[in-house]
């Protein structure tokens, strides 16, 4: 259809067609057609977005992208949105991707690359599946969505259902950083906070949606925010300039990061524009709540509920995700691995990034540098080899761990001596 | 000069000139070459940066600009840095620009856009100097700077002298917001806190600058933080197809900004890339602090020292910028203005921006609403104009000002009745 796009501050027409054919499940393999509001498959799996990608193929080239704004919707051939108008975007995609020099040498990796989520709107990866999520869903219909959060999916929804000007129902676990509730807060949400973990809050959620018919927009409970996440594949694809990374380390909450990363790099196989080879996929999680971790350990395809989940890094408190099995699946598929670290080591990693890079993260972007070193040690990482870590968030978000002491000076003093 | 250069993963081998002539004094026109670490002209005024525009024209067209990666090192043959090995980088640049279609709804303005340099590196706009000026700094062989900050400047020369391995020593208002601190800290700077206002630390910085050999990198007194925030007005001239906003509405503090984008502006004219007439440039400044809007509506050439400054948008609290007369040039020769806001209409606009438009940004970026508000409502603005507001930083950082009194929830409660 051709539709009118906004590029600066110009009006150009552009053809923008949709590819999406249905919704498949990822465990039963059920469809369901994808034009009307749909959350979980009747086997109460995740529903996928399928495309026709021989038509995807045949519609867009290499080149061409490469002329397109550095936003994710660059991608629209791969992306479930039809109308250009119903796009909701705060400027979204195409996050720095860094080299690490000073800590790769350190760890003896000189191919250590991080890609920094924490540039996004909101500050933090959850803005990638908001932008998609939302805008589809404004335009099956949707006036009002609920969900729970650890906090930074929260913000993200907010923002982006204030922009389009849907109502948002947030549930967030009261020990959640405060911050969290400021963004949606400001934002205008109808926020609740619960004495619990994220799951308690997924039960309110649950009971509200089916008394007041709102949209559930839980993790992995409607099809859409994968798309969002899955950009996150496609720019690294796009940024290593086609030659993936041979390995990609990923903090493990939820797990929609890794799903949606692995998800893009096989349609990108099946369009043709990368090899054969995919990463080994690691996911990262805390000592103090590695489900998945240890279901990779026992070569489960499940995890199960870890009781009394706690870490400092709090978007990984998820006791039992929906999609562990399709996180586990990717793991097992590209000859990745699950590795648990712990509280103490992500502070630190947080403060040795900082101090060496310049980049201050969140913990859970942290969480991957202690993998990382843990797997460099075990001979798992080769020094040549390309890795990649993804920080999903920025440090300001997280600064109440942070304490300084500095001399306070009068204005007539001089500095004082060393 | 051909030398490496990073693209994603990959090293690419570009041709990489640089067309930096001299330096100049802006007030009496001195010149002085650019090979060696320079502050202030002897006449006590900030030196810019000169290039050979006819070179640089021959040397790069639109077409091959627009094939570059999304940061703002694509313009180099309009930054001094000489070998692209001393880039410092975080992957700093190609900030949104996003149309606020409901905001400009209500204010009659239906070409209502804001640049948001809140997702630039360290949250702020303050990234593009730092990253431009640590670079240089580092090919000078520099080893040690020092500046006084109301924080953000702060935060962000932490961060990028901390990559490049240069140590900093920073000075900052114990009123400013303690965020600041804590990512000035987190990045090893050597943080010193004053009992006063920006001007107080510079005089501390000045002394200790004169004592112990650091090199002031304070507002204006190096000349190569305005070549980054130069790439402000780049990116907007490319951003909008080299058709540019009829209006640009900055935050004023120490003017680096807009004196910057004035400067990308002329550049753009000498090499014949944007036409002769160029935006009107507003300066908004907050009613507690606003020497440089007070010297505009006298007509004068330079602003008097504001005495008892505050105001929210701290970064704005300064009360004699250097550059005051180079901003002043750029209003009176742009027929531009000066707008003075006062905090409450600053606080409501936060939030009106948040709840409209999703778009979480701090105090100084709001304060551009309040401006573009009255200015629509005196008719300074007309209805049909393109007007661009810069949004400087994101509101991550300016969380003390908000309160949420959310409910909490047991987990087995459900949602409350509204």
């Amino acid at each position: 259809m051709l539709t009118l796009y906004l590029t600066g501050g110009c009006l150009i027409w552009y053809i923008f067609p949709m590819f999406v054919t249905h919704l498949e499940c990822c465990r039963c393999g059920q469809t369901y057609e994808s034009e009307q509001v749909t959350n979980l498959c009747r086997c109460g799996s995740p529903l996928l977005v399928r495309y026709d990608l021989e038509k995807v193929k045949a519609s867009i080239t290499k080149d061409r992208l490469a002329l397109r704004k550095p936003d994710l919707w660059r991608y629209r051939e791969l992306l479930p949105v039809k109308e250009s108008e119903n796009i909701v975007s705060l400027g979204e995609g195409m996050t720095p991707v860094l080299h690490l020099r000073r800590l790769g040498a350190g760890l003896g990796l000189s191919n250590l690359y991080m890609k920094d989520e924490g540039l996004l709107p909101t500050g933090s990866f959850k803005a990638r599946g908001a932008a998609v999520g939302v805008s589809r869903a404004g335009e099956l219909g949707v006036e009002a969505v609920a969900m729970p959060t650890n906090g930074n999916a929260g913000g993200a929804w907010s923002a982006y259902c204030a922009k389009a000007g849907i109502k948002s129902i947030i549930v967030m676990p009261a020990s959640a950083p405060e911050i969290h509730r400021k963004e949606c807060a400001v934002a205008g949400a109808q926020l609740y906070l619960v004495d619990g973990l994220i799951s308690d809050a997924g039960g309110i959620v649950a009971r509200a949606v089916a008394q007041r018919g709102y949209y559930d927009v839980s993790t992995l409970k409607e099809p859409y925010r994968i798309e969002g996440k899955k950009t996150m594949g496609l720019e690294i694809a796009e940024q290593f300039s086609w030659q993936l990374p041979d390995v990609i380390v990923y903090p493990t909450g939820g797990g929609v990061g890794i799903i949606g990363i692995h998800k893009a790099l096989k349609e990108l196989q099946q369009i043709g524009w990368i090899g054969d080879k995919l990463p080994r996929l690691v996911a990262v999680q805390a000592e103090g709540c590695a489900p998945i971790v240890r279901a990779w350990q026992k070569k489960q395809a499940e995890s199960e509920f870890w009781p009394d989940a706690k870490t400092v890094a709090f978007g990984l408190t998820v006791p039992k995700a929906l999609g562990d099995f399709i996180v586990l699946r990717g793991l097992y598929e590209t000859e990745g691995c699950g590795v648990a670290v712990s509280d103490e080591d992500i502070i630190e990693a947080v403060k040795t990034l900082a101090g060496e890079e310049g980049l201050f993260i969140c913990p859970e972007g942290a969480a991957t540098i202690c993998a990382a070193t843990q797997l460099a040690n075990d001979g798992w990482l080769k020094p040549d080899e390309t890795v990649l870590l993804l920080n999903t968030g920025c440090g300001l978000k997280y600064t109440d761990t942070l304490s300084v002491d500095a001399p306070v000076l009068k204005p007539g003093d001089d500095l004082p001596d060393l």
